[in-house]
Formats: C-alpha cells, structure tokens, sequence
C-alpha cells in the first residue's frame, strides 16, 4: 500500500546522521586539510573513527563487516542527510567510488577477494578506485569504444591501456580496472573487470587533473597501464562480464548520488533561506520581494520531487528491480533539478554567493559534474526514449 | 514504510477504469452532443449510466449513497485512468466542481442537505456549481476582494453581486454561493456558502463565456444574484466559516484536478508516442531523431514525478494532514509540468498536432486554464515562499 | 555602420499603419463574420477596402501593381504594426499564404503568370494558396518523402495527389501545387511547381480541418489532386526546381511570420500589462508583484530581441543574402520566444485570460502553430547544427 | 536606415584584434603567474606591452592620453574579439573595474584628476577600483542601505566604513569610494564619491576573498576605511552626485560586461563544436545526434542574439540616450543567456568539461558572477517592471 512513512528505525536512524553531521562534521568544512584535489588522508581518517564512534560508519556495508546493512530506502533516508555537509559521505564512508565498489564487490566478489578488500572497504581502512573512462576518443559514454585491453598469457592476463578522470587514485588500495579481454590468440573475449594493486608494476598516476569540483580525496586522475600482469584470482566475477557488472554498479549508484546531492542542495536551500529572512533590501526581507521567495518555492518543490524519485527507484531495487528506466530519468532530474537548486541559492545570496563564506559556492563547483557522470543527461535521455519506443504499445 | 504498491483491490479496480475509458468511453469522443460549451446534459447521463452499470461511478463517493467511498490514494489511480479521456472524469463522476462539491458537502452540509443534494449529486443526477470568483475586480485570488454580499433580514439572507467563471451553471441544480455575510445592521459576519437553487428568484445567468477548454458541461457563466433571498436552511455549515470550508474544499480539490489531468498528459504523451514509432522523416522514425526522443523521455520524466507527487499529497491528506504546503508545491509543479507534457506531445504530432484528427488538441486547450484556476502558480509560489520563510529555522 | 534608426519614410509609415490598425480594424475584432475557420471573405473584402483607401495595401507588392514596394525592413517594421490586430494583416493583403505567395511569384513568374495572378493578388482582389504538406506520412518536414506526382502527358501534365493542412483553400483563386514530375517514361524530373486552378477538374477539397486557429480565412483544408490536367504554361518556373523555388520562398516567409506574430505579441504584452497596472490583489497592483512584474519584464526582453533579430535577417536578405542560418534560428527564436510573451499575457489576465473577453485567448491559439509550420523548431535545429558543424573551423 | 554593417576601419580593427589574441594572448592562458586571485602584476604588464606594440591598448579611452577613442559600437566589436581569451581585456586594458573607470573619470573628473589618474590609467600604467558594495547588510542592491560615511572636518572629509567584494585592490593605486556624506554638523548631503589613495592612513585590506572567479587582477577584497581623511581635491564631481554618477558609469559599464563575455562564450562554444565534430560516441560523431546537435544550434542563437541586444544599445548610447531599459533587460539576457552557452559547452565536453584541460571550465567559473554583479537579474527584472508599468499607455 502506498506508504511515505519512515519506519521507526529509519527516523532513529537519520536523526542521528543529522545530528552526528551537524556537530562533527560540518565544524570541519574549514579544516585547512583539504585542497583542489580534495581532503587529506589524515583528514578523511579522522572522520571515519568519528563515524565510527557514533556507530554510523558504512551504513550501506554489509553488517558482517560492520555496516549498518541497509537496503535502498534505509540508504536513501541516511544519505541524505550525510550530504548535508560536502564530508558527510567521506565521514560515513558512503562516497563515490567506495560506496558503489562496495556494492560490486559485496555482489560480484570471489570470498576471498571480499575478505581481502570489501572487509577493510567497509571498515573505513582503504580506499578503492573505480577505471572505466578513458581519454582521447576511448570508453565514455559510448563504453564500445574502450581500448584498454588484457590479454591472456598463460593464467595471467597483461594489461595496457589509458584511464583518465579516475577518482581517488592517490592513495588508494586497490583499482577495479575494466579493460577489453582478448585470449592468448588475440580473439575478443569481451569486457572484464580486474582488481590491480595500486603499486603493481606497470601501473602509474601520469596527473592529476585540475577540476572544478573539491571533494573526492585524490582528486581525478589520468593513469597508466603499460604491461601491468595480473593472475586469475585478479579477476572479478568472470572473464566477459565487465558490462554486466558495470549495469550492476550502475543503477544503485547513479541513485546514491542523488541522495547525497539531494542532502548538499538541501543544505545551500537552507542557506539561502536564512540569507533571504534576514538581508534586507528595497524596504524588506529580500525573501519577501517574490523575485526571490519564488526561488525558494521552486527549491522546495524540487528538492521534494527530487526526494519521492529517490524513494521510488529505492524501493523499486528494493523489490529486485533494476529499475534502469526509473534510475536513468532520475538520475537526469536530480542531477538537473538539484543543480537548479544549488543556482538559485548561489543567486539569492548575490555577491556572497560567489565566495567561500558560505559552502554554497564549494557546493555548486562539486554539483556541475552530477550531470555528467555516471552518463550525462544527454545518454540517459536517448536511453530513456528508446525504451519508450520499444515498449508494447 | 515506505511502499510504492497497489493494494489488490486498487490494482482491481484501475484495471476496471482503465478498460471501461478505453471501449465505453474513448468511442464517445467524438459524439457530436460536444460543443464551445462543453457536453450536453445528455450525453453526460448516457455517460453516467454506463459508469453506473460498470459499477464505477462516484468513486470519491460517500459508500451511503452509492459512491465507492475510496480515500485519496485510491482517488489517485483511479482518477488517472478516468483522466485518460477528456469524457472520463464526468462519466465517473468525478469533474470539477462536482467533484470538490461532494466533498465539501460530505464534511460540512447537514444530514437534511445532505439528503436533499449530496445523495443525487452522489448518485450522478444532478450537477452543482460553486461560486466563488468576481468580475471586475473581485474576489479572485485575493478572496478578500470579495463583493457579493448577504444581508440579514429577519431570519433569512438577501445575496446581491456578481460572479463569474462559475463552471456549469446551465443545467446545474445547487450553488454553492460564498458571500459576504452581513448582520441586520451591517456589520461584517465573515464570509458564508450558501446553498441557492438555480432558479431563486433574483439569480439570472447573464452570459456564457467563450473559453480556450470546452470541457464543462455548460461551459463558464457570469451569473448575477439580485436580492437572492435564501432562509436559514440554505447556509452551508456555519456563519462566516466560508473561507475555512474554501480551504477544506480546496486542497484536496487542487490534488484531484492533478489527478485528472495526470490521465490526460499520458494521454497525450501515449499518442505522440505512437505517431514517433510510425512516422518517417529523414531516414528513420522521428521518434530516432532525439530531438523527438528527448521530449518523449521528458515527457516520461514528468508524467513520473507528478504520479509520485499525487500519491504523496493523497498518502498525507489520508494521514489527516492538510498537506497546504505540499498541495501547493504539487498543483504548480503538475500544473507547469503536464501542461509542458501535453505541449511537447502537440509539437511531436507536427501539423497534425493543432488537428482535432487527435484528442491532443482539445487536451492541449483544456488543461492551460490549469495553470490559472484553484490558484494560479503565482499565487502558490508566494504562498510556498510564505512557508517557507516562516519556518523556525 | 551599425544604425538602427527608421527612415523618415518608414516612421511615417508605420505610425499610419498604427493608426489604421487600430481605427479601422481593431473594431472589427468582434465582427461576427469570423468563425473557427476564419472570417468570411465579405468580411475580408471590407477590410482591403478600407486598407487600398488609406493606401496601405500590400506594402510588399510591386509597385507596378498597386503595392508599396518594401524591402524587408520596411516590411518588417509595417508587419509588425499591422500585426496588432489578427484581423490586421489579412487588412493589408500580407497575411500567409498570400504573402509569401506574392513573392515567389514576383521572383519566378512568366509575364503572363504574373499578369494573371499576381496583379489581382496585390490589388486584393484573389486569395491564392500553397500546396505542400501531404497527409499520411507524405512531404512534411522532410520534403523528400513527396507522393504528389505530376505526370507528362503530351505537352501537359497530370496531378494525381493528397495534400492537408492547406491554408485557405475554400474561396481562394489559384493554387501553387508542389508534385513530384515524371517524364512520360515516368522518369523522375524533380520537384515542380504548378499553378493549378480551384475549379480545376479532378480537383476537390475533401473536409476543412478543425484546428486550434482560427485566423485563416477559409481554414485549413485536406484537398485531393485526381487527374487533374494542366498545360505547360501552368508550370511555375522551370520543371525540376520545384524545391529550390521553396526555399525562395521560405526564408522571407519565416521571417515575415516572425514580423506578424511580433505585433500580435506585442498586443498581448499591452493588455496584459494594462490590466496588471489596474488588477489588484493583496494589497498593490499585481504587477508590483514581482511575480507578475518579472514576467512583464521578460515580455520587453523577448519583444526586443524579435525585434533585433527580425532586423537584422531582413537587412541580411535586403543586401542579398539568403540568410538562411539567420532566418532558421530567428524563426525558432521568435516562434518559442513570442509564444512565451503570449502565454504569460495570458497567465496574468488570470481567468479572464481563457475567455475571448480579450483577444489573447485568440491569439494564444493563432500562434501555437507557428512553432510547427515552415519547419517545426527541430527541424531547424537540427538544420542551424549541421552549419555549425559543416562550417570550416 | 537599419544597418548592421561595420565600417571599414571597425573591421580592420576587429581582424587586428583577433589576430592579437590568438597569436600573443591564447599562448599565455597556462602562463603560472596566475591564481586564484587572478593574473600577477607582472602578466599583466607584459600583455599590455604587447597591446601597446600592437596599437591596440585601451580602445576605449581618449585619443588624448593614447587611447583609440571608440565609441560605444567600435567598443562592441573590439570588446568582443578580446573576450576571446580571458586574458584579452586585461592585455587591451579594457577590464572591470578600470574600464568602467576609465569611462566615469573622463565624464566626471577635474582637468587636475584627469592628468593624475586617468592619463596613467588609459596608458596601462595603473589599476584602480571602485569601491560601492557593502558587507554585513550594507549598501548592495539597494544602494540606499550605504553605511560608509565622509564626514566634513574644516575642508576635507573623513571617511569610515568596510566596502567588499573590492575587485582589484592589491596592486591598485587608486580607489574611487562612495561615501554618504555629512557636513560637519552631521547632516546628510548624499552620497559622494572620493578619489582615495591605496596607501591612505587609515585604509586597509583586510582580506582577500576566495571566489568561484578567478579573473581579476588582486581578486576581490574586503577593505576598512578607519578615519581616512581626504582633501577636497579628492572629491569626484560634486558632493552629494555620487548616484548620479554611478549611473553614468553602470549602463556602459553593464554592457561592456556583455560584450566581454560574449566573447568569451564564443570561445566556450567553439571548442565545444570542435569537440562535437571530432569526438565519435554511437557510431558518428556526437554533434551529429540532436542532442548535442541542439545545443550548438541553441549557443549559436543566443550568440547572435546576445551581438545584436549590443549592438542595439551601444547605439542608442553613442547617440546620447541612457538607454537604460535596454542596459538594464540586456545585461539580464546576455548574462544568462551566455551563462547557458558556457554550460551548454562545458556539457558537450563530457568529463573533460570540468577540467582545465581546455579553458571553458575556467570561463564557466568566471562567467557566474556575471548575473549577480552591476545589478542581480532580480533587481533588473524589479527594475524593468516598474518602468513598462510606469509607461504613458
């Protein structure tokens, strides 16, 4: 039946995400630890054992590792709330790319390869990086066009290739790699996940690049793969899969950014709420010149509508869905809607909006990208309209 | 907890609406008892009739009188199925005002006005009016412009002014009058509904006005009330509660209008769908070409969200909640986004679009007075802004 | 250099236009010799009348005949003047598809063409139409698709062919016929134009479209071609240049449509901004509330810009460029652009916005189409991306 | 008569412009003396080296102190081709705040001020700044809340205050300040503006702001003025015309933004179209789906009509009007409507889009403020409405 109630843990549960965000996290924003290509190490640690402390760490993680277990809705309700401060889902552990290597390996990972790198994932002691994206006319949006590729010597496989935008590259523990598999005689075996150490010979960070978002620890970098070999226990899931696997990461984690985003806009909505009550202009509260009060209606609105398609695609994968139809036209409208979101905020506090007093301004340089990763909204528009076009009529 | 499914009974029943709008009701479109002014009584108790023997009509019903007596979350699919056909909603009957009317009646009217109109009005055979908008200045969005006046004398009420817009005056058989109420001396009584029958005495319809929809039966009256004398038993709840009883009429009465119109949009998006698969242009179906393609997986997008909206105000208003805030936010976004639905949808058909070779055309005149009625988007971005700004922080 | 000063001539002009426009037509609004396809031809007869006496028929035609021989940025600053009215260019003799019309016959006509139809097109006398659209998945944006044929018998061809959306075509005197030509062999010779008489044996007009306009004397109309016989002196131009004469044809008529709607727009914009200084609501005049305010504004904005790009295509054309990436962006700019201004005119006037008590309900209707006819917004689009990507870098 | 042909010598100029830009001022966009606040000292001196060498520097300014003397439309062409790089208009010396500056001191100053400040100014010599917004609830878009004070004391005045988002000021030499003014017994003489230097007892910058920008020479500073005291000499104009005088500088000063960013965004959608021809996603080229394909048709059409709102406006200015309904709608549209351009380009780049692999993700940086500074598009819509409502009918 239809429902919007939390559950009684779920309130519980957020309630405390907020209240552990506001006093030991947001305090940090300004933590001198942080830079272009992100917060320290040391930084991201010291919230962890916070995160910790409090019992909030990994909520997604599976408990045997010491998550919290949730499913989608649970995560949508805690993620939210950890985005209300740009750490938020670093302190929780809930941050891309971690939180959607989680996922894969939690469902794609041999026992031991979980034991070996989902357990301390979840724990919060390692970094991982996810290498799909490739510069100069490679894997983008159109993943056929990869050119990275591993091929079969004896039981291990060789790999070559070029990454770029790979987030959290410097220091990391552990890089899932997709690349194009050929067997020993050159044939085509199709796209396969590896996991490469991230001090395997061969494997190197060529640059980081200069972005204009701030908050992925490591910032994004452009790597190499020059004869990087890797034995077969190196392999995740089975040799062909790749895309398979990607589709399995994919739709949960276009959606687990949603549900940060939806707590960062939220967070430069409040923001610019408390700007607009309290600066004064042309005889009153500019919140009241409905220039400006009509900025705060369609935030609200958005950041509502934003939140129930969340919700919708969360119980849909909580029901075994893919839901890929729901996921890509969510994750089109969070991605344009909370952007419009964080732009109007940025506007209402005028001059102020475009300095660093307010978080807002980190908020609308780290939002831009949302739209284009994870597909830009121009893909996931074609993939939508082909599903409609195939439907029976 | 949060829960997006059906109950069995309503996915029964959608089931049951859909099929009934799509071989009872979709062949009537082009009945030629239609004009400028809406459908004739007749073919609205054809109509009536066959939900009748369906077991359909009155879904929003008190179950006394024969109506199906479902909450708002049924009211939400079911009214999407019936919105289906611009002819749906009254054949269930479920149109604007009549709507609205049986509800505001089931809360406030006595047992004995009850009897005397919401039971036929439940039962179909008769329509009611409301009458709350004024020319020239009047009331409108600004209830508080209100001119039309009721004087105390003795123990009955003389009602005079103007009114217009009042959909369905010709054929109806009750208005309900919001009027100024006054004392025997003058003094201000607060504003009060009246129940007038359509032929007292000093109550004339001075003309039918010519609108872009042509939806209602009758169509929209300006209807004039000269020394309108009313007894005791003709006052609608309590004395000067009238704006209270507004708002209990509205909220809901706003989320069914999205309701109706969430039906029609996909309506609209169904058939530009079906013309993007066949028709050629270029090389290819033009609904390949994604500048058709985006809008068709806009038009989803929309359609999506505003369901999600519906079902999220209707799961409030079910809880008690008066959900003014939201209904506010949803009225606007369903309003604006189905209407863009149903735009896209005309520009998709091409020149066959601006036809009445498709339903497109009239869905396309009739939902932009949306916009505008129940409080236009401005009025409700204000009064979100209000909201809004008047939150504890 | 850069001026965008009028002549002494064209101010002169146009403030007699202004002034004709709304003495002698704007009080024929309410004539009741309209209906929804159009007013009647006694009607427009009246009104060319009344334009010849003041001496302003036919701005654009040839003085030889009685025109006033503009460039186009004569045209441009009297279209939109006579626009005001809807009932206006239809006074003038330069509404579509005469206008257009007119120039391609000046520009392709025989001597004895143009003797026979040209000159009792300036002088007013004949209305003419433009056969292009076919229904069913013929010629529509993509003309290639063209199923009209006209067959080489003798010296004469045969027309055999379906075409709709035929503007004007009951009453009208002449009809430019656009067929696919085969050579006696049944050889393909390209696209040809034909001037095709309205009584023309094996001419018929199967059914007058019900449309969402109403400003196009004789509506729009679904007419057949059955073995209709025309002579040789009947070609237009030259066999096999049927799509190059249409592309004559087109850029100015997109543009003359972009000068018309201007006008129109700019009426909606002064009632609605009249009534905005007048209405009031919470306590002001709603257009001091920025709701209302700020759409006003974005009114003058769009008004402007048409005006600007109008300007500058018909400079671009008077100096001899075909303009055709001008022409294709400006129609798609002005056509969303100018639908804007009309649709907020309308949101403002509230209620009484839906009803013909003002004529923007009208022209809210009249100017949907223009985002679909010579060439809907995508196919431009579409058109203006190939130029940029063609164009050397 | 209507003409948008540029003279022979505009053109000649234009051409040398471009060539200027690519081939001295591209190459020096990776110089690293750049920052976050903005090109050194040293950059700057060394491009305008290379302006003064190539006959280009301050083509705004009068011909008397080396300046080339353009008007308003020659500014328009020039300013545009320099946006190109956003090192242009600091190598032309055409950059906020000084050639704002360079425009209220030739207008306003003393024969004595000019020989001081301005001669050295136009020459390239000197940086200025103008100190107007306030923080803390200071004066901003509602000048009239100015809190800095000049109070009178024998012959000079007195200056106290803070004044922030001071573009500029590390580096500058002279400050133009507006102050409300006292006489020495307190009272209000209105606000007036002050020539004060950077080295003034008393002043002092107390930080430099962190922006989203990062385009100005010094960034964006906050500063203290604690007893500064001026002599009379030092009064710009008059006492008590500091608005006054304000106005004269904002309505070119608003539109020279427009033509430096339109610049700017041709850049952006430039390399945005080379992108879209050669980067292959689906099989052809991304340009080549509608997708991308429209948004390059859309840049294109906001380009265009953002020169021709220029063009329009620099003309009434350089014939004597304030044009300040036309400074006023077009600085809304161009900054917006550039704004979309710039992100519609970063969009086409994909993931290299947020980086500074190509220079749109600094213009995507730098052009956000455009919509807040010399007025919000809320206070110019407000602006703009009041005057179409304050209109003679």
């Amino acid at each position: 039946m239809i429902d919007f109630s939390l559950t009684d843990e779920q309130s519980a549960l957020v309630k405390r995400v907020e209240e552990f965000i506001r006093e030991e996290i947001v305090p940090l924003e300004r933590d001198p630890r942080q830079g272009p290509h992100g917060p320290a190490e040391a930084l991201r640690r010291e919230m962890v054992e916070k995160a910790r402390a409090a019992g909030l760490l990994s909520p997604h993680g599976p408990k045997e590792y010491g998550g919290l277990g949730l499913n989608l809705r649970g995560m949508a309700v805690v993620f939210e709330a950890a985005g209300w401060s740009p750490l938020g889902p670093l302190a929780l552990n809930i941050q891309a790319p971690d939180e959607g290597n989680t996922n894969l390996l939690e469902k794609v990972a041999s026992p031991a390869q979980k034991e070996k790198w989902l357990k301390p994932l979840v724990r919060g002691e390692i970094r991982t990086v996810f290498s799909m994206t490739e510069p100069d006319g490679g894997a983008g949006s159109d993943p056929s066009l990869m050119r990275t590729t591993a091929r079969r010597v004896g039981d291990d496989y060789v790999i070559n290739g070029r990454k770029w935008l790979i987030t959290g590259a410097p220091g990391a523990s552990i890089n899932i790699v997709m690349a194009r598999t050929e067997d020993s005689s050159g044939k085509d075996l199709g796209a396969t996940m590896f996991l490469v150490d991230m001090d395997a010979p061969g494997f190197s960070i060529k640059r980081i690049l200069n972005t204009l978002d701030s908050n992925s620890p490591g910032g994004h970098a452009e790597v190499e793969f020059h004869d990087v070999r890797v034995g077969p226990e190196r392999i995740l899931g089975e040799v062909g899969k790749g895309f398979r696997y990607a589709q399995v990461r994919l739709a949960p984690a276009r959606l687990t950014h949603c549900m940060r985003w939806l707590g960062a806009a939220r967070r430069a909505h409040a923001i610019a709420t408390d700007y607009a009550r309290k600066r004064q202009a042309f005889g009153r509260a500019i919140g009241e010149h409905q220039g400006v009060g009509f900025m705060l209606a369609d935030n609200e609105t958005d950041i509502g509508l934003c939140r129930l398609a969340i919700w919708h695609a969360a119980w849909m994968l909580d029901q075994g869905s893919q839901a890929r139809l729901e996921t890509s036209m969510y994750k089109v409208y969070c991605s344009e809607a909370l952007g419009r979101v964080v732009d109007r905020s940025l506007q209402i506090l005028g001059g102020m909006g475009i300095t660093d007093d307010t978080v807002v301004e980190r908020i609308y340089r780290d939002i831009r990208p949302f739209r284009i990763y994870d597909g830009p909204s121009e893909v996931h528009r074609f993939a939508i309209a082909r599903t409609i076009l195939g439907r029976a009529k």
